[in-house]
This record gives C-alpha cells, structure tokens and sequence, in this order.
C-alpha cells in the first residue's frame, strides 16, 4: 500500500460554544483543521496510509499539529518547520436562519509564505500513489500558487495521480489572482476533480448554456463534465450536492461522472446538523480510500456519500468515524436505533 | 435621530444548561433580559439611539446590568438607583413535548415598589422620539401600574410617541387588578399597538363575532384591528403569529395593519429553536427601527419579522445579531451555507 | 398504597458531551441507570410508593447510588451490599445518521455475581404489590438469571404481581445462554409482560405467520398477543412501537391487549431527541404506575405513552418529570409555548 | 437514636466560579445551604437521625431543596410549605488578599413571613433529643424572631435540650431589632452556646475588660465563659477561633468550656481553601454528633474541629465527607498522600 | 475632570483552562488585553474618564473589543478602524516550578501596521489631562515605534503630560530596533516613568556601580532615579518590586521617587496567584489615578499597590475591582474573612 | 538509539472535577495513565524511543488508548489485543487535610488476565535497550505475576536491562500473595531499582535496625542500599523522598546511591500541586532519559527530580513538559516570572 499525499494549509479553528454567537461569552473551542488535512487523517482512519505535507511554525501551536496528526498515524516527515504562525480560522456557527460564518486570519502564516525550497520533495512524494490538493491552497497567496503549481507538476513528473478538489472560498484570493486565472493551469497536471458544473464552466472554461447557478439535469450535467474530461484529460470528476433548507437541515448525496457514464448516490436528509465544516473534505477522503477499497463505481461514490453524511454529526475538522460505521450506512436501509 | 426610550422592568435570569431540566446538575446559566431592555439593547445594534428606564439596587447586581446595557450603547442616565433587588426569573427550557416554564421570583423588586419621584422625567424623555412599554410592567404591582400610566400621559404631554406591547403574562397580574382594567386606560395613550385579536377582543374590549382562540381569517382581523385603531386612535397595530408545532420548532410570521391597509409578512419554519425567549421583543425592536430604517410597511414587517426569527438562534434575552444580517434574511431567496 | 418492587441492576453510565464522540475530549458525564431502578424511581415521582432491590459494592460509588435513590424517595432497604464493583456502560450517543452505540463494562458486577442467600427476601417483598424485572438482568450471568426466577417464584408464592419486560440486548447473553432458554420460564411466573410480537414469536415461542420483523397489522397482532395471554396466563401484555427516522428522529406510540381489547395511544413524532436511554423504562413506569391512577386502560396506555415522550427531552437514564407534566401532554391537543 | 432538629433558613446559593468575579462570565453555580440545614445534613452524614424545618416555597425550586435533603437522609416532614419564595444568597468568592462578599437577596422568603400556626409542632419536636437553632434565624425579620423564641420555648417545654450558635451577620438585622436586643431572652432558653468572647461581651451582656476583638487570654476567656453559663444556666460553651491569613489561608482550632474546664483543640493550618462557607456549622454538628459518639469532651472537641477543618476542603454549603475521615484526621499525627 | 488617554495593542488573549497546558484539552478561555487597554479600564472603574486609543479591523472581533470598552465607560472614539488582524497572545499558564508562557501572534496587527494618518489627534486628545503609553508599542514595529514617537511628541505640544512604562519584553523587539535605541527618545517627551534600576542602567542609559539584577540598596536606588529624573526632566519615577517565589506565590511591593524622596509601599504575600498578568497595569493605572484621588504621594502609592495586589485574585487582564475595594485593602490592617 | 520498552497497565482513570468529591456532580475528568505508560510516554516526549507492551480490548475504549500513545510518538506494535476490559481508577481528589483516594475498578481488566502466550517476545524486545516494570503488574493478578516474571527473565536471556519500580500498592495485591513473595524473585533479575529504605527493608529482605518509617542518616540508607545492590547484583538504586505537609504542600527530593556513592538532588517546595499521581512515574522516566542524556550520575539525579517536580503542576497522569522546562528548571536559580 503506498501513500495518499495531502498538501495544505492547516489551521487553528475557534468556534463559538453552547450556540453562542462568537465572543458571546469568553469560552472558544479550539481544534484543528484544514482541507487535506481532514482527508489524510480520514484516510488513515479508513486503514490506508497518508501523509500530510505543509509548513509550520516551530512553536507549541505547530507541535501540537503533529501530536494530532500522529494520534491518527498521519506521517509528518515531510512536513517543514519554517515561518511564524499557523493561520486561525474562527467559526461563528449558525443555526435555523442563521447562517455560519467565517473569519480568516490566516494570512502570513507559515504555509503561505512558504517557498519552493522550504520542502524535501522526495521525503513528500516518497512511496506516494496520490497527491491531493485544493483550490484553497493556491487562494491563501501568490506563493502559495506558485507552491502549488510546483508540486503538483513534480508529482506529474513522478508518476504520482493527482487529485484535485477546486473548493471556491469567496473570502480568500485577496493578493491580486482570481481562481480563474490560477486553477485551469493546476488542473491540466490532475486526474481526478472535485468539481461541480458551477466550477466547470464558471473557473474551468468549459462552454455551456445550461444554468449552474440553479438545478442542472443530468443531460446538461454529463454534457460539461464529458468536456471537462476531455479538456484536462481526467479520469473522473466528482460533485457533492447539497440542498441548504436551514443552517441545521442540509440534503445531501453526490454524482461521479467517467467513462462517459454518469453514476449518483443515495441521498440523505440531514436535519439536525452538528458541524458542517469539513463533510466535503469527508467525501473527498471517501473517494480516494474507496478507489482502494472497492471495485465499481458505485461503491466508490456511496462509499464516499456516506463518509460525507457521517462527518455532519461529529464535532471539529475531523470525521472522527470509522470504516465499519461508513459501510455500514451505506449498506442501510434504516436501522438508527442504539446499539446495545 | 432621537432616542427610543424603553421603560420597565429587567430581571436577573437564570436558565438550567445542557437542556437539563432545572437544578438538574448545580450549573445555571445567568444573563439578564426584561421586554423594554430587551428592545433597547437591540435598536441600538441597528444603529438607533435608545436609553433604557428602570429601578435598579445600588449593588453588584444592578451595576452588572448598567455594564452590560452599556456595552451595547444604550443611554442609563435616567435609571433609578433605588429599592432593595433585582427582579429574577428561571428558566426550566423545553424541548420536543416537553414545554419550557419560567418560575418567576420577581416580587419586591426594585421597579416593583418604585414610585413616581424617584425619577427624573426631563432626561427619562429628553430628545426622545419613541416611548415604549408593555404590559408586563403594570402586571407586577399597583404602584407598578400607576408609574406606567403616569409615564405614558407624561410621554403624551411631551409629544412623544408611545407604542404599547400587550404582552399578557398569565402567571403575573397577582396583585389584585385585572389586566383588562389596567391596559384599556395605558392604550388611551398609545400610538402603535402591538396586540393580536385575542388582546382586542378579550382585553381591549372590541367587539367580535370571530373566534379569537384559534385562526382568524383577514377580514375578521382587518375588522377587528380597524375598531382597535378606531377606539383607540391608534396609528398602526401591529400582531406577530406563531404555530408551536413543538418546543423546537415554530412557524412565525407576522401582521401589520394600518391605514385600512393589512400588510402580512414571510412565514419562517424554525425547527431547531435555541432559545423563543425575547423573540417577541426583538419584533417589537424590529418595528420601532424599521420605521426609522425603511420607508414602507412591507419593508418595516419583513425587517421586524427577519429579526424575530434569528433571535430564535441566540441564547439569552438579547437578540445579538447586526442590522446586515436582519437585511440579507429579509431579502434572502435562500443562502444558508457557510459564508468562508 | 403498596410497593412497586424492582429487581435488577444500577450501573454507572458515563456519557460523551457536547455532541462528541466517546472520549473525543475527557469531559464524560456521569449519571447512573438500570432498567429497573429507572422505572422505581420513576413510580416514585408519580407519587407511588417504589422499592428498589439490587447488589452495591460497599464504596463511596455503592454509597453515592443509594443516595440518589433516597433523594427520589425510592426504598433502599432491601438492598445487599456484597460484591467488588458497580457495572459500568459508556454511551457514544449518536445524532442524524450515525447511531448512538453502548459499550457495555458491566462483568463480574456485584449483582451478576450476588446470590440467593445474599438478600433478606421479607425485607424484598415487604408490603409489596407489584414485582418488576426485566430480561436485562438474566443476561447478564448464570447466577443472575438463577436469581431473577428464583425471584419471581418467590413473588408468586407471596401473591405478588410480577411485571417482566423482555428488553432484549443484543450486546448481552454472553455466557452461554440465550435469551430463548431462559426467559420463557420466567415470563411463566409472570401476569404483565412488555413485549412486541417479535418478543413473542422468537423468543416466547408462539406460533406465526406474521412478519414479525416488519409492520404487523392489528389483527396478526391480537392473534400473537392473545396465544402470549393463553400460552402464559398473563393478564396484559404491552408493546411500544418506534420508527427510527434518524437518531434524532422517532415516531412512538404504544398498544396495550387485554382480555381480548387492543387499545392504541396517541403518537408522538419526537425530532429533536435529548436522550433515548431509559424511554422504554418511563413507559413501563407508566403502566405500572397508572395502573394505580386510571380506571381505564385507554388512560392507562395515554398516561404511560405521555412519561415515554417526555423521557425523551431529558438528559440521563431518569425522567425528571412530574405527574401533572406527563398528565397535561396526555390531555393536550397543542399548547407547547412557553408557560409564563 | 432520637433526633437533632435544625430549625432555620435554607437558601439558594449562586457563586461565581472559576475564581471569577460574581457575573464576570454567565456561568453560576447553584447549591443550597443555610445554617442549620448544613448541620442536619452533616449529623445524618455522621450517622445519626436528624429533621430540619423552615418554610418552603411549593414550587419546582422548594421541591429541589427536599429532594437533597432527602438524599442525605434528613427527615423534611415536618416542613411547612408555604410562602412564595426560596432566599437567595450571592456568593463572589475572594481569594488572596481579595475578601469573599455575601450579597443577600432573602428578604421576603418563604420562613422570614412564617408564622407560628404555619408548623405542626408535635410533628417538629417529634422523638427530638436537640434542638438548634442560630442568630441568623431571628435576623432576618420579627416574624423569624418570635418564631425562633416561640420554638426554644416549645422545645425547654418538651423537654429537648437547646443548642444555639450566635452567628452574627452584620449584613442582616436591617427590620428594626438589633442583636442585643434579642439573643439573650433565646439564649435563657438554651442549654449549649456557640459563642465567642465578642458575642459573650457584646451581645450577651457579660462584664469583662479584656480586650474581646484581638486575642484573649485563657484566663480572661474563662473568666467571661463561666460567667456566660452562670447568667444563663448553660450547660457548655464553645467557640471557634480563626486566623484569617488570606482569604486562601486561615488557621483554625476551637475552644470548649464546661464544668470550669476549658478544653483546646489541635490547631489546623489550612492554605489552599475551597470552600469557608459553611465551615462553623461543620464544627456545630461535629459537636451535637460529638456528644453522642464520644464520651469525653477532648474527643468531641477534637472531632468537632477536624469536621470543621475538612469542610474547608469542599464546595457548597455542606461538607460531604465521612464520619472515618473525619475521626483519621483527628487521630492523623500526619499521612496525607493518596490512599492506593 | 479631564481624560487619561491610552494609545496601544489590545489583543484576542487565548488562555488553557483549569491549569491545563495550552491545548492540553480544546478549550480556551479568551479575553482581551493590552497594557494601556487594561489601565483605560481600571482607571474608567475608579471613577475617572478615560479615553483609549488604538487601531482595530473593522470585523466581529474588533466590534467586541469596543463593546468590552463601552461596557466599563472607556471613550472608543478615536479609535482607527483600519488594517486586517487583532493581534492575538496564548498564555500557557504555569504554576508551581512551571513557569507562565507566552506565545506572541501580534503581527501584522492593525495597529502594527498603523500610520499617523491613521488618527485624528484632536480626537485622540481632546480634553485630555495625561497621556500613556508603554514600551510595548514601539517593540512590535518600526511604524508602530514612529507613531509612538509622534504621539509623545503631539503630547508635549498640546500641553498633555505624558506617562510611560518601560515594560521591556524579550520576545518582541524583532523588527531590527532594540530598546535601547528607541525608548530614551521617547522618555525624554515624558513626565512620569514606571522603571526599576535595570530599566534605568541598561536602557536609559543611566550610569551606575550597583547591581541592577539583584536586590539594590535604598541609596543606590535613590542615586539611579535621581540622575533620571536629572537627565529626563521628569516629575516622578515608579518601580514595582517583585519577588517570585513560584508561579503561584509572589511577593510584592513598590516605590516611588520624587523632589529627592523616597517613598515605600506595604509589602503583600500572594500565596495562590490567580492570574499576574496585567498586575503591572493595575499599578501603572492605580498611579494615574491616585494622583486624582490622593492629595501626599504615599497614598498615591499605597493605593497603587493594592490596586496591583487585587489584580493577582482575578482572571483576565482587567482588574475587575471596585475604587472601595481597593481602598479597603489599603487601609486594612487584616480583616479578610467573608462579609456577610 | 534503542527503545525503552514499558510492559504494565494502563488505565482509564476518572477524576472528580473542580475541587469536587467524587461524584459530586456528574462531571468527570477522563483520562489515561498507568506507572509504565507514564513513563514511556515521558521518555519519548524527551526524545528516546520508547515501546509500551500491555493487553487491550478491541474496542473503541482501546483504540483510544493506542491513539494517545501514537500522539506521542509511543510504539505501540507489540500491544496484545486480547481480553475484554480496560482497568479503570477512579480518584476523589483531596486538598488541605483532605486526602486523595484511589477507587480501584481493575480486576478482570485485559492485562489482569494475559497470558504469555499472548505476546509476540521478539516484537517486545526489538531493538530494546531498557525493560522497565513495576510491583503494581504482580500485585494485581496471579498471571500477571507470572508475567512478569516471565518477562524479566526474557528480558535478561536477550541482554535488555531490567529496571524495576517498587511501587507498593497497599489497595493492590488481593490475589493471595503478597509483595514479599514476589518482588525478590523479579528483583533478582533487575539491574536498576526504585525503591526506598523502607522497601528495602520490609519488602526485599534486606537487614537494618534503622527505622525505616521515619527519617533515616544517611550512613544507614547507604548500608541498607549497599546491601541491597551487592544481594541482588544491582547497578544502582534510587529513591524518592516526599514529606507531605498537605494535600496541596509537597517537599521532594531524591537519592541515587551506586558504586559506594550516595548522590542527592536539590528539594523542591511544591504549595499549590495540581496533580500528584504520576509524579513518581515521571522521576523514573527522568532517571532513564537522564542515563541516555547526561554523562554523570548527579545531572541524571537532578534532570529526574526536575522532571519529578513539574509533573506536580500538570493534570492527568502524563508530564506534558519539554526537556527544555526540565533543563531550565534543573539548572535554576530561580526564574519563575512569566515568559514573555
């Protein structure tokens, strides 16, 4: 078994507690969390090997990152111990008509200024058989880009399949790129996209008159993402759905799309959600640990649905599950009542 | 820009944690709320000028509370420091089928056993727009009742407009009169009322063949709130509407009538509920800013009923939210996910 | 008035917090639990007279149980203090889609270990009227389940009711019988049972058709209950019905057969769940408990489907409740705002 | 075994916690306590039978308190449940050279407006060997007062010996009556005196010109004791001495004469304080049990001060230990590492 | 009564709880803090005006800010509301033999990175009486060195007196400056000092033989300072002393010196430290104050002193105290049992 | 570098929180800890290579363990999966005169009850430098008795060195043997022992008419050492001396004797301790760290101390230090201010 590579911003996550507002009173829980963090750590706990590649200071806060990652058998041996702080993310969590918001302060950090030099590239792509990174990484500063652009070109290089989620964040891309200038080039050196229509032709290029701001059918949908396929020359894009009916109730299932045909997940009513911050990155470790685990398609995706579902009942960055509990929703008919 | 003046009664709450019942472990969550305080507080977070009247003991207690009214900007010169306590009332939360249930212990409390000269009425109205009152502060004692009305006349005096919540409190009215023999008279000087046709018929004493118990259809309401305006010479009556489907979930909207126009508002299915106390009150705030924030009625009522429903979503009396989010629900097709 | 008598085991339930997986942090709460101490406990605040008998290890967590026990008023007397250790169960409570799960820790508990001549059987059935047992305590060990019918002989030669509850446990019957050999001797010294059909086609042994697995329809289920009434003698047999719609979400009611007569409860649709632990107890309290307050079984079944609902709003295995509460949601059509 | 009766006020408590100040966080910590609960609580805690009686609001909150009375085995049924409310008391704690400060908010309670007719006096003075009763009793209103001397009296007529503890609060007696006014026509009532030199000289109306603030000699001490027992017929009188070193550190030991001898405990440095609340009514009921488990005044006294000296080590209002540990320390040379 | 103006960093501080290790378990206590921030609140609590100036980003964090300033009266009107990031300090609190630990995460704050443009300095002082500032600021950058410059010097102009304290930390000063260089300018604008004799010797360049690490003679402090005060053209020099025995137990005690004298404070024995951080502000604030309250410098000082000792008793960087307390404390020979 | 192999128990250990009795309320602190556990975790936190060996459930219970051992960068490989409980302990934890108490709840625990046959000996002893154990393992089962037996003896065959931690347990050893019946026979195969005059004596057979209960010389700890080195062939013998003045007020300091050389630490005055339990265990992990890291036998005895010290200041069982706050602390003169 060789290595899933995560390579990303990590961060320090505070949130409001007891359904407060932020500040309300002068409690914070403070955890950790990061796009492909979250899928390396996933990853492990569904019993394969990875590896989580990003900078961090030398400092309790940076250490601290490494005892978690290890907890999960995460390697760290590529990570590199340069800069000065590690961002801070702070969670004002909705609920009912209120919405969650988020505050960045993770400019300067240590992975944003990182460089080139700062990694031991074949430590990071040393046994690896895929390489995933986010359209976050690239959006925190041009440096970050350029970082990015190079690893994933060095992964092509060393025959290491990249992944590749676009993950939007309409607060980041502040230093002077937009997305649309900076992904397309990314994604020329990737084989599998997290991608939804709205990415396709709004970041990707790809031509469409269908509605991606709305409902798409799946005539529509297979149409771009065929094109997508082709023009990236991809294995396969993958696209979460999700239906907001209030900051506690999403619907949720998912559609992967390759070889011309178009697969789609069950879909689950979740109506009373406990942290929402984190359930892509669940279906994106999904995707990767079940290209492993199973043989078609479909399991593949509700594999991954499932790991998506899971995640919005648990608490912090992480989807603190295990690979029994994920097959085991995904093999369910009903059956939610206490184990004892 | 005047100020909106609040008069009444805030109260020391303590509330059970961890949807406990009460007293069930020793942790009790304490924050302090009162209808007008409530008002206040939260005109001031829209950006309006607002200064809040009560009676307040000289002690640790009662300067908490000026602290905190201060924290958000709302003018205390014109509080009584006088009498021997704060009034206080727990909070046994519901939830499901469970019903929430407040024990009050609000007897002898300093605005209780206030009287007429211990304040000073030239800065309790100076550069005042709005006087509001409700009627819970003539429901905790006589001489309670007698301050009211003797504020109300004075408001009139002054040329300041007086809005008037009904808000009947069946576990209070201990003191030997009935609200239907105290309210009629305080209406007399009011110019925006906030009562439904239940407070019409049964306490304001308009004559209906309708039944005010259950669902009331447009024209029996229009009919109803038009007599009201009439009696009364009232500007505008304003009625919020909740179905209580179960402690945690409520449908809400609302009803203005004014000018033999009735203008209704949007529905929101809350079904998560984190705490329905002081929801009404942030209505009420919702109106009295809206008519300084908007210049039609519709805009007035979706403004007041999109802050009554995110009070819903936060724990305490007071509705701590920002005008920019009352805005973007009032205006919001959907659009609940995160915002990073 | 009488006792109510429960037998069997009181663990100590340590509990994730905060919507947490089991040791996510090292926050756990404690509270204590068992079957049958829940439903003496619960006949206790009813205002009935309750006794519980178990085996306590002579310690301060021995101690701390009779003291919560006292605080309810429940009758301690009877209790043996013999054995090593309190039997202990960790909940990891689930919400949506992910299910709540038990660990069980409780071998070589004082009570799986306690023996006949270990308890002062005058001092268990003092005065008593009712003995209730479940097919928790027979699981547990030999010696246990040799206890339990010794047990129900003796409340039969001293003209006791006994009330038994099926209660299977999956997790439970470890030590070398099942659940088929042992429980229909006991249900024979017994005139209430809780059971569904598929207590009593798969494990008491009556014959039929029905998918007992799925929905039955009323007349499959007369048809199996009367045969459990016939092949045992019972007086009553009573059965809660859920629908798990998610770990958050169950619909509940009950039925109640007797002498021929199915009677139906109201149903509860309960989405907001608190806590599910110890519901089934707050029902068969409720039986037990009405039996002594009605005149009638439809009240009987209303008043017992009322205590289950509630349960599910409180955190912990006992129903905090009062009767007027459980009174007042068996007589309402709505009314769940805030009482104030 | 007859019983100790406590006759007196019991109060909701809320403290700040976590060394804050009162209302620095939201956060309250809710127990009850008042003086002569502490110490039916604590002789039942030592074994023997104990009733405590004052007047309780018939509400959620008054049902707490005899539900945690009853855990500890203390008989409430002679309670009267009337009045409309539970005192309060405030408790910001202090620490260092930061003073802890008792805000009371109990005027009006439920026993400050009992009257005589309001018990069942057979039922308060039932198989009673003591009664105690303290100042803070007849502090609180003129009705408490002729209460509390319409008891002692009851109580010499009944043939119950009086135990009283002077207990002055400088922060109460605010209805017109001072100490000195009423502890001595109680006192003349009483056969065991909680009383210091101060109160001896001060309130009780003895003759000395030692210097009663500071420290007395032993010769002046008995001097003024045996003229205390001599004016009032007392059996014993015993004080407690303390050294307030910080508000964390305080060296405690205490005095007892009688019969002409004076008897001195050990003296206890105590450094770290938890809880000083409630500290003296440990020693009071280290005394009354004292009486009947010892059969000599040095091991009363001794087991009188390491109860007092315990409860310095737990919070809220009653010292939850043991009567074992309590005789270990008071026989402990040293030996304070965990017991493993 | 004219202002005290502060002008400095306040920052998000992010504390371990329950003497844990930073991060040892996900909870945080956060508060604000900063030196000239904590004295503008203390001062504002003993009853003065006080104004305080800094720059803050313009999002939800920054709002909180300013709301925990309107709380304690603190004038916010000349704040800037420009630049990115609160800056934000994590304290790992020690105890015992393990030392508090501070992590910086300050730059790149707003006020960091502000320019004198940045503020209007008619606002900033406008009827102000002094003005503080601290050598904190000009250690965090060289903008934040010239704006401090710059505003001593708009001080001077406007006839404002200027107070300054050295507070020298190692772990700033990063930016290429070191003390040494930036703060005797500085002083040179400035009328009252807080420096010890190491501040004098190795940063103000003041020429002495004696031991400025260790303890120090009377005459050689009084040598030191005089030369100071020579080559300053200051009013006055004020030097806290400190003697740690542990995290826990300081002693503490202070001087100050002027017109050629020497006056000495009481000393206080803090055993059971809660929180030392911003004890040194609770001075610095007492000084500012005292020469308000007091008419002789000893009083000045004294009052100082226990403002700096009471601080030690309370979490947070604000010393929630009372201008009685303090004074209470200040006279108070002993005297610290519980009021009540 | 070559491991440090633990083999031993861990435990879940439930602690009462905020000062509490046990129980006191229904908040616990859980975490994990056992002697060797301990230890291995604190020799890889100052940078060896450290294996733990104990038996585990497969259960989430026991995966949680593994995942904190993993955090800390223990090897973990050669733990047994075997067996159905992990061993708990609960501790009410005492203050002033109030001592700690250990409940323990771990018989029949996974480890209690291995076999050797569940061990892979040649994973156990993989590249090991140190087999360390403790009299806690023999004293709580016959087989784990033989265990360890088994173990020293393999430990030995493969050229490992053995150091063995007396540990007397008083609550332990309930089996049928005692420790004198056992610890010789271990201690034979040892080369490093922990233990003090009075083990010596009274455990391990060693001869001395000094009182070994008290204070001993030091020429009488020298002979009995002597003895005990040159009876059992040891390297060396070490000892920790504690003089409990409180619960809260610790002084310690240590003895290392070897070749004829009795070595004494600095003592450390510890006032305010946080956690006691597993402080002993961080001397042993100094002492073996310390052989790796320094060169003579008095910086090994004061690295061990320093790290015995600092572990009183951390709650749980696991020093969560650095080697750099040992090394600060061993080589300090004082220092204890705030770092900042």
């Amino acid at each position: 078994m060789s290595y899933i590579v995560g390579f990303g911003e990590i961060m320090l996550r505070l949130s409001s507690v007891d359904n407060e507002r932020l500040f309300q009173s002068s409690k914070l829980n403070a955890t950790f969390g990061g796009v492909e963090a979250n899928i390396c750590v996933l990853a492990s706990i569904f019993g394969l090997k990875s590896r989580y590649v990003t900078a961090l200071p030398n400092n309790a806060i940076g250490k601290k990152v490494e005892e978690l990652l290890l907890s999960h058998r995460v390697d760290t041996s590529a990570i590199s111990w340069e800069g000065k702080r590690l961002g801070i993310y702070f969670v004002d969590t909705g609920n009912n008509y209120r919405t969650s918001n988020v505050i960045y302060d993770r400019e300067y950090s240590s992975i944003s200024m990182a460089l080139i030099e700062d990694f031991d590239w074949d430590k990071v792509f040393n046994d690896a058989s895929y390489f995933h990174i986010s359209g976050v990484t690239p959006a925190i500063s041009q440096t970050a880009a350029d970082l990015t652009l190079f690893a994933v070109k060095e992964a092509k290089k060393r025959n290491v399949k990249v992944s590749c989620d676009i993950n939007y964040r309409k607060k980041l891309w502040k230093y002077g790129k937009t997305i649309e200038e900076v992904m397309p080039e990314i994604v020329q050196y990737s084989d599998i996209v997290f991608a939804n229509e709205y990415d396709a032709v709004k970041i990707l290029g790809i031509k469409s008159n269908a509605d991606v701001d709305g409902n798409i059918n799946d005539e529509d949908y297979k149409y771009i993402m065929q094109q997508l396929i082709d023009k990236y020359s991809l294995e396969m894009v993958i696209t979460t759905k999700r239906e907001t009916v209030s900051s506690n109730h999403n619907n949720i299932y998912s559609m992967l799309y390759t070889n011309k045909n178009l697969y789609k997940s069950k879909k689950y009513y979740i109506k009373n959600i406990i942290d929402r911050i984190g359930t892509g990155d669940s279906f994106a470790a999904g995707i990767l640990s079940g290209i492993q685990l199973f043989d078609n398609y479909q399991d593949i995706l509700e594999f991954a649905t499932a790991s998506f579902c899971i995640k919005h009942s648990i608490p912090g960055d992480w989807n603190l599950t295990t690979k029994d509990e994920v097959i085991n929703l995904m093999k369910s008919e009903n059956g939610l009542d206490v184990k004892r």
